[in-house]
């Protein structure tokens, strides 16, 4: 998880909001249709509203925003099958959802006929009220987009960069295929669940015809209002998480490691590589083992997060001590072993807790961390979790789920995202 | 769901929180413990971060706190088998969840031993640095605590109230009995879904041997930063959902239908009944349907919420109005026949909408509301319930779980919940 500082591109939000519409709707009488009272009503609004957790993030740009963007209190995550059949209708999907993604996290609707009595409305409406919450959609291309069961469906199979594939297997997994991988996948991150999953509910009806859902996932961080930003959060294992990550600020790690560069075919470049994993804790026999266990196995202080053997929080683990009984951090201690630092790579994770409810063949909590990380490549993820073999913690977690997905560019006013893609 | 206004029993929190202990144990470096410097801490900084979303909620007293409180922005509803063989292993069961409970609402942890290096931690340590967050933890005691295949376990037959039974069948039902019932249930609200997670997961580990885990229901409702208190907040049909709820201001109208009184067992006098209804929305066939049908269906305009045939939300709907092609509201329009006014009873919604992924069979959400009512004796709900046969609403929904508990009155400092019914 990042650390929840602000970046810059975050502002205070301006202009039409689902409030200010659904308000100006009602004082006027006439449906969720939209006039230029609208419009100012809800400009006044949102600067009556100011404060965390109600901005808007923009939508087009040189990059998608959800990867850097600091990190909202809530996810919807989904992945989908493509089930159109030429380029032209995967085309229409693409600019479709694009159009709905901009004026869903500007706050609006998803569509703008929400007044006919009747046409089934182009909006759900279950957001009306809800100010932007800073929701984020992130599109993702799969590898199955490129080649599907060896059919180049939609004439991209020369443009698959080599590095857009299914992860090999892994160390600590027990993969389920019906809940892993996808051709596109959208990530929607707000501050309020219910514009999160009205997001995703929205898109997957716009992509009704040409798309079908393979798998879902919510999560849960930070509450911006019950925890302070600059806590690092903690995970369901009781230990802060993510003390270690690329920093948003840090512009030259992020060309380094995050961005896509000259390597990739051009419709990628400035673009990432997203990797999902589901990664369910055995909580039930976390919570059995001591306190000193478990802080052996992860090599941090529980309460402060401050690496085994002194210091505080941030600073760096001291991976050459000894004291008595031989390493203060362990050999297969989780910090030793997950720092990509050692081995000359980093990640911008960006992950959520889960809880599914519990797993009714074991009676045990079905929780975890749905993990998400940012990269160059995706082989930086595969060595880190390759290190990760001998990790004390497996025998505490294990990834259920798995996905890749390259992330294109931001798309600019009256393009859409893929666009370099199917051009 | 209620109408989000706050009611008396809440109050700034005061004392020792999460947030205060984990801090002060940071600068000691003295682990999760605890001393003195903590408390005075705690304190300080509950009055810094005091605000919407952070308060403590009196867990002692009369009633159980999470029926007239204001309603949370998040739920995490469980419910249990017993598995203890003994009246005596209920009682230490019921002892230790309640004196669990009061520490955790409190924002303390789950138990006090939390930084013995050779034992398990009490808590499980992921709520640390969130504030209590308005956590409510509601106990109830379902009808197979009192017999359960004919067998009196625990010596309760006697005692259980005839009212206190699973409901019949009632329309727009397909129940599933996996996730139905329970011989006990904790409902945990709060606005942080971090800090209600962690108390049912504390709470079925201190149960473990006792209970094992039934079924369990996440859902959200408003989020106290992104909507404004005074508005109605909207199902996931997109209506606004409870603006005909039993205030908890009236103490009249709960006297009348929400706390049990004379009538039954001295053991639940001052407590109330809860049942639960898992309401899944078929979200497709829904967003198909043009605004008319759906503002026909539901009885009222979707923008505003007004009654169809004029006015504003909170006006009474004039059931009487004729158009010219018949009534102005559908004789089976949901408002209504959902009325319990014309049948001369009213209960207390608290429900959530929930979202649970997607159905893999048929591709759809599944989404809905968890359907939370309280009130003085749940033919109250089945009276409104069978009245729905009719509704046009019942095309668009189906009831997949069904609960009936009987929820005891509040504990005094010391005592427990349920002390009543077992001594």
């Amino acid at each position: 998880m990042t650390d929840g500082r602000r970046t810059d591109e975050e502002r205070p939000r301006r202009g039409l909001t689902r409030r200010g519409l659904i308000t100006t709707a009602g004082v006027a009488g006439a449906g969720l249709g939209l006039g230029a009272a609208g419009y100012a009503l809800g400009q006044e609004r949102a600067e009556e509203d100011g404060g965390e957790g109600t901005g808007t993030v923009p939508f087009w740009g040189e990059r998608q925003a959800g990867i850097v963007t600091a990190q909202q209190d809530r996810l919807h995550f989904a992945a989908f099958d493509v089930t159109a059949e030429t380029p032209a209708e995967l085309e229409a999907l693409l600019r479709e959802w694009t159009a709905a993604a901009a004026a869903l996290t500007a706050g609006l609707p998803a569509g703008p006929r929400n007044d006919e009595p009747l046409l089934p409305p182009d909006d759900t409406g279950e957001a009306f009220g809800h100010l932007p919450s800073r929701l984020t959609i992130t599109f993702g291309v799969g590898p199955g987009l490129f080649e599907r069961d060896g059919v180049d469906r939609f004439g991209l199979r020369s443009r698959r960069p080599p590095e857009l594939r299914q992860m090999p297997p892994l160390p600590a997994e027990a993969i389920d295929p019906d809940r892993s991988g996808g051709d596109l996948c959208i990530q929607a991150c707000s501050d309020d669940p219910q514009v999160a999953f009205h997001a995703v509910r929205n898109l997957a009806r716009i992509g009704r015809g040409s798309v079908v859902m393979r798998w879902s996932q919510l999560g849960f961080g930070r509450t911006a209002t019950t925890t302070r930003a600059q806590d690092t959060p903690r995970n369901l294992m009781g230990f802060k998480d993510g003390t270690n990550n690329v920093r948003a600020e840090d512009s030259a790690e992020l060309d380094q490691f995050v961005w896509v560069g000259d390597e990739a075919p051009e419709w990628l470049r400035g673009g990432s590589y997203m990797v999902t994993r589901r990664i369910r804790m055995l909580i039930e026999s976390w919570d059995r083992t001591n306190l000193a266990e478990q802080e052996r196995v992860i090599g941090r202080e529980k309460p402060t997060g401050a690496p085994l053997g002194g210091g505080s929080e941030f600073d760096q683990p001291d991976l050459a001590a000894r004291g008595p009984e031989g390493p203060v951090i362990a050999r297969d201690a989780h910090i030793r072993l997950s720092s990509g630092d050692a081995l000359g790579t980093r990640i911008l994770r960006r992950g959520y807790s889960f809880t599914d409810g519990f797993d009714e063949v074991t009676g045990q909590l079905d929780a975890g961390l749905f993990f998400i990380c940012f990269q160059r490549d995706p082989g930086q993820f595969e060595t880190i979790q390759r290190n990760l073999s001998a990790d004390l913690l497996n025998e505490y977690i294990v990834h259920s789920s798995s996905a890749v997905f390259a992330i294109p560019p931001g798309a600019v006013e009256g393009g859409f995202v893929g666009e370099g893609l199917l051009s």
